[in-house]
């Protein structure tokens, strides 16, 4: 570790003064942090990642963090909507199937090239889709209202000045503003950017997460069971699954033992690639929470209480000379992906630069009575249906205990019980997080 | 192009006799064909890629190919919840801040680690989260209710028999199946997927979607236009935005002139890494329709004109010997983008096996006044927003020009708007394509 160790020798011999942490919110009486102040608090120590030119593709779903003004006019010249004969209106005004109106080909424009020449009174020219109007014509007869003669053409019905031409800028004028710093660049947008020929555009990038485990109890999934009292890594799993669904770039490295100099090493190692490091474990009252034991050697950091269950414990800090901000999740699996949600999913976004941070709370109707947790917030996981009107119904998926992954996985919504109430009542309207949409 | 002049010398001097498309369904009176038809035939004519076993992490989003029995039960072991003492419940009834119980510590447990020894009655044993409760124990008092003592701890609260234990079992049992084929694996999922032990699983892959836009008009945007009657590539850019957000593996490559035997070239060297070619322009009445002009060669191909507006024209083939299915969409972007929506999106679904394969349809209020097109789906550019109470409203982004990308880049929804309708009224219930919700 030559970065800290260095550092340690220039600055401080035992253990460096690291600059601290923005103050924190105050807490309740009670001791406790709200969930909204804790996460608020953590927004507020992060800071979007620099932004750079990348490829269009790279930026699917990205926030743009330029104004673009379109250096061009879509369509940029006056051009045929269909396949068929540039004519002037007049030229065909009593056509009919009866009385066809029979007209000269004179020539033919194809699309990505002018017009041959002026098209004179009289006559016709055939022209594609996207193909530039021809000077002197001011309708499209398609191919379907006509012989499709290639010498003369006979011509079956009437068109009008202007019909199935598109206009200059008609869709986006040269000069037009076509986005503003925050948008987010869905696949349609990529296409814009594409049609006024751009092929770069200034995002900021997905964030590096390094995502650890830590529990000297923890086996690698793949792996036989030493012993009949250890258990699967499964945190690091579910956190980079969730952390790659938020749209990072996850690193997992594992799992670490409960011995301090061993997260030191570990984590002092991830730090060059990280812009978020995410551990679970190890953040509670326990003697062998090594994370609370370890971290605030490396750096600024604090261990909360929040009023929420599951997740009361929590550890945050900035991490290293570079002060890389660390999530400290509690270990058990739904504690740390409850956290995950709560906390760590805006500070992912907000890296990126992904509006809106927090998930929008949507509203589900609940179906049977769900119990809340006095003075805390509970997030239970739930399931959310549509009855045939569409609206939303929610279910709690099992039990309230912080270890039913196997309920966790069933799960596509959180259910937020308010503090203030004991019980909601089957048919009550409750604020839901829907998990599984999209970025 | 070995591999084609070879089997074409083999089989047929000329032109290979290509294995035919299965049996089409029937077109309307009007020689249309409905879109659903359109959409179920070319459904019918693409198979699930085939399952292999993939890294957790490479899996989430996508749908799990076996069906999975839990090796382990979880908890593995009873153990405990909490941070505290493993004590009996009898032992501990009378006590209260009060009148305290003083136990003397007799071991500690870690979690990972049997205890050292069966609880005798009259004492009690330190124990941390998520280790195994020492035979004798039927109870747990948290750090909380204690003083926290290490030799001898004063007990403040009583406890009851399975307090804070959780039971083997109680949240997966051993031999319980934890995951149907079909089920679409979350981040949650790949939790509970570590915790039973596996770190692989059996998924399709994400299907290698070949992107190429064709028309010799086009441009490759970040280069200088040639002629101001040349166009940006646009298409390229949107389809592979859209592919890759549908769950595919994009290869991009771009454009290709109108001169046919460059189209398959080109497409008989993308066929090698392609689950799924996707092409735009060229399908339709033009002299220019390349695409409709060169595939015929090169496998069983289908041209046909679609009940819907935009994107009427489609082709559809079974490309090469290993017939790689190949969907050509119409060269106007938003007909391209429609298209790929109505009929792209699902089939690389299908290939993934991630069901719903088509988008379901969601219900929204129309704002404003919509026509429709008699006989044809009218899929419109849509806004969709939520009104006080969290219904969907929705309201057009523009006109209906198939050439109108800065539209379609504002909108973030289609608008279905029936055959049998020529006017949507303000207010009423209208069926949308919701683009943004995730995979």
């Amino acid at each position: 570790m030559p970065l800290f160790s260095r550092k340690k020798s220039e600055d401080a011999p035992a253990r460096p003064a690291w600059e601290p942490l923005p103050p924190p919110p105050p807490v309740r009486e009670d001791g406790l942090r709200s969930l909204e102040d804790h996460r608020d608090y953590l927004l507020s120590c992060v800071n979007e990642l620099p932004a750079f030119g990348q490829q269009l593709l790279d930026a699917v779903d990205l926030a743009i963090c330029e104004e673009v003004i379109s250096p061009v006019s879509l369509p940029g010249f006056d051009n045929s909507a269909m396949d068929g004969y540039a004519v002037r209106a007049q030229d065909v005004a009593s056509a009919s199937v009866e009385n066809p109106v029979l007209l000269p080909v004179v020539g033919e424009v194809p699309a990505g090239r002018p017009a041959p020449h002026r098209l004179s009174p009289g006559t016709a020219m055939k022209i594609m889709t996207g193909a530039p109007i021809p000077r002197g014509a001011d309708a499209i007869v398609a191919y379907e209202g006509t012989d499709r003669g290639a010498t003369d053409v006979e011509v079956y019905e009437s068109s009008e000045v202007g019909r199935h031409i598109r206009r200059t800028g008609e869709d986006v004028a040269a000069g037009h503003r076509v986005f503003r710093p925050g948008d987010q660049l869905r696949p349609r947008a990529i296409g814009l950017l594409a049609a006024i020929g751009k092929d770069k555009v200034l995002v900021r990038p997905r964030p590096r997460v390094v995502v650890v485990a830590t529990g000297s109890e923890l086996v690698q999934p793949g792996q036989p069971l030493p012993s009949e009292f250890q258990i699967f890594d499964s945190n690091s799993y579910l956190l980079a699954a969730a952390a790659r669904a938020a749209g990072a770039q996850v690193f997992r490295v594992g799992m670490v033992s409960d011995d301090p100099q061993e997260v030191r090493d570990l984590i002092i190692d991830q730090l060059v690639r990280a812009d978020l490091v995410l551990t679970s474990g190890g953040v509670s009252q326990g003697d062998y929470d090594v994370v609370k034991a370890a971290m605030p050697e490396l750096g600024a950091t604090e261990f909360v209480q929040v009023a929420m269950q599951p997740g009361k414990p929590q550890g945050f800090g900035l991490i290293g000379h570079d002060r890389i901000p660390m999530i400290m999740l509690p270990g058990n699996p739904v504690s740390a992906f409850v956290s995950f949600e709560a906390f760590a999913r805006p500070v992912i976004r907000k890296l990126m630069g992904v509006t809106p941070y927090v998930r929008p709370a949507a509203k589900a109707r609940a179906t049977h009575a769900m119990s809340s947790t006095t003075s805390r917030r509970r997030l239970a996981r739930g399931i959310v249906t549509h009855d045939d009107d569409g609206n939303r119904l929610v279910s709690l998926a099992g039990g309230y205990g912080s270890h039913l992954i196997g309920d966790l996985a069933r799960a596509n919504a959180l259910v937020v019980l308010p503090e203030d109430t004991d019980l909601v009542a089957a048919g009550d309207q409750v604020e839901v997080w829907l998990l599984d949409e999209g970025l």
